[in-house]
């Protein structure tokens, strides 16, 4: 039998990463920097948009075909709500693209079976792999990923669950501060605009009416430099006050929180867990794992190709 | 062969109800009236309250099953965090009872086999049998049970789920108002505060300075009373909050508001739905349905009966 590869793709908001694994090694990867967001934009109509978009992806695709023949089927890993049949319901970053059969686009343009999925829920299951294979009883993990915005999984008996709608752990939307900062989604005070890069610089402008990068604020946080610190601790607080609301619905003993802002894990986690410690029901304190996950943006990749590998064999 | 009957009992604050249940049908029930908070805080230790509560149980399903003698299994429906094995981990109600093996305490009294199960998931259970003779398609519902607290369950595919820790949907503790009104679980501002019988009499004292009794206030709230109003319109808002919330992690369509204050549904629901409307996010509104439930605390009864045959029947 020859040996069979698999394409996982994740979608951001500024680069298209691909890469080949062979189950869970990541043989190979290449990065497409493109702004989606602008570049649909600029897009004539929807469907334009919807072309343009499965042409990045189907570039990729082939350039890593090229190098290695024996890939035989993709996973791509979406921003947005995906439903059971892999159609892009709708999301945030590519508005132009709604209910868009984002599967049958990309498997009619490279002739291969692909698979959907929110890449979350596809980072989540990524993070869970990896969780498992310390602890082979694993059944349910919680992933937050805290990048441009603040996302959600959850891998529920093995398996990320979607909700009935697609928005299953959209957690990024949670209100935490009622009339708070405005949000995209239309709500002001959500999760997303205190805890992702973006809210951590727009408390940072807040506190001193200056707007360096997010990193450039966490490196002055592990420097000691109080207004930084003090911008962290708030991110950390209003997550630790999302995660024991999560934790009151969806009874999970594993969380991971992973994306670009975890790589500044100690400037923000002591506030994170002093939080979630008071606001957590009296039975479960001390009971749950939270854990720093991946920041290399590895697991989202990895995620939906270990996914695809699932659902698309035989 | 013989007709087997099943008793379905609901563990209440005041009551204890047992039913017997030909599948769905209720064929007959009694009520014994204990105050087991009381009862069980008399009780000269935790052994004790234990053997107390086994015998409350068992006086019951041994009166129903003198008049029906082709009882052949129990199920149970307690308030507090079960795990699966029967083990009542802890209830609120009954402080005494911690890490209380229930199943093997009650089986070994009545020698019939034994399910245990939370009284809110039991319910909830309940109420997803009937939604789904409606539409068979059902796999997941959403139960907000309104009563002397605030409890919830999550049928997820065909089965109520308790989480890992068996505190699932223990959404009564959502913090809806920070640092509001004390609640019993240590924390402040719980929903449970502010949306059950309790909280409903503490809101309309807080208006009034007077406490009549919760199902007083709503007949007052429909007779247009506004201050009856106005308490019911805040527990019908910081309900639609919670949802919301809710609904952002645990992406659910249907949705069924029971327990005894949901008989106030008309003094509570329309602040319910305009809060959740206003707080969803904008992919939900219009697709989800909150239903009226029942109040008639058949659902417990039914659920646990229910539950108990799928699980105990060869």
């Amino acid at each position: 039998m020859t040996e069979q590869l698999t394409i996982g793709v994740d979608v951001g908001g500024t680069n298209l990463r691909f890469g080949v694994f062979r189950g869970n090694d990541c043989l190979d990867s290449i990065r497409h920097e493109v702004d989606l967001h602008a570049k649909c934009a600029a897009a004539a109509d929807s469907e334009s948009a919807a072309q343009l978009f499965t042409d990045l992806l189907e570039a990729g695709i082939a350039q890593l075909r090229h190098q290695h023949p024996e890939i035989v089927r993709v996973g791509v890993a979406v921003p947005g709500f995906v439903n059971a049949k892999g159609v892009l319901l709708q999301s945030p970053n590519i508005p132009q693209l709604i209910n868009f059969d984002l599967q049958s686009a990309v498997q009619n343009a490279c002739q291969l079976p692909v698979l959907i999925e929110n890449d979350a829920n596809a980072a989540g299951y990524g993070e869970f792999w990896e969780e498992k294979q310390e602890n082979p009883e694993l059944r349910d993990l919680l992933y937050i990923g805290l990048g441009t915005g603040v996302g959600g999984g959850w891998v529920h008996d093995d398996r990320p669950w979607r909700g009935e709608h697609g928005t299953a752990m959209e957690i990024g939307h949670l209100i935490v501060v009622p009339g708070g900062r405005r949000c995209g989604c239309g709500n002001q005070g959500c999760l997303e605009q205190y805890a992702s890069a973006r809210g951590i610089q727009s408390s940072y402008v807040e506190l001193t009416g200056t707007a360096p990068d997010t990193a450039v604020i966490a490196q002055m946080a592990c420097d000691g430099r109080p207004e930084a610190s003090q911008t962290f601790q708030m991110a950390g607080d209003y997550l630790g006050q999302a995660l024991a609301s999560i934790l009151k619905v969806a009874d999970v003993r594993v969380i991971r929180v992973g994306g670009g802002v975890s790589a500044a894990w100690d400037c923000f986690a002591p506030a994170l867990m002093q939080r979630l410690d008071a606001d957590l029901i009296p039975a479960l304190r001390g009971e749950v794992e939270v854990k720093r996950g991946n920041d290399d943006d590895l697991a989202g990749m990895r995620g939906v190709a270990l996914l695809a590998d699932q659902e698309l064999s035989q």
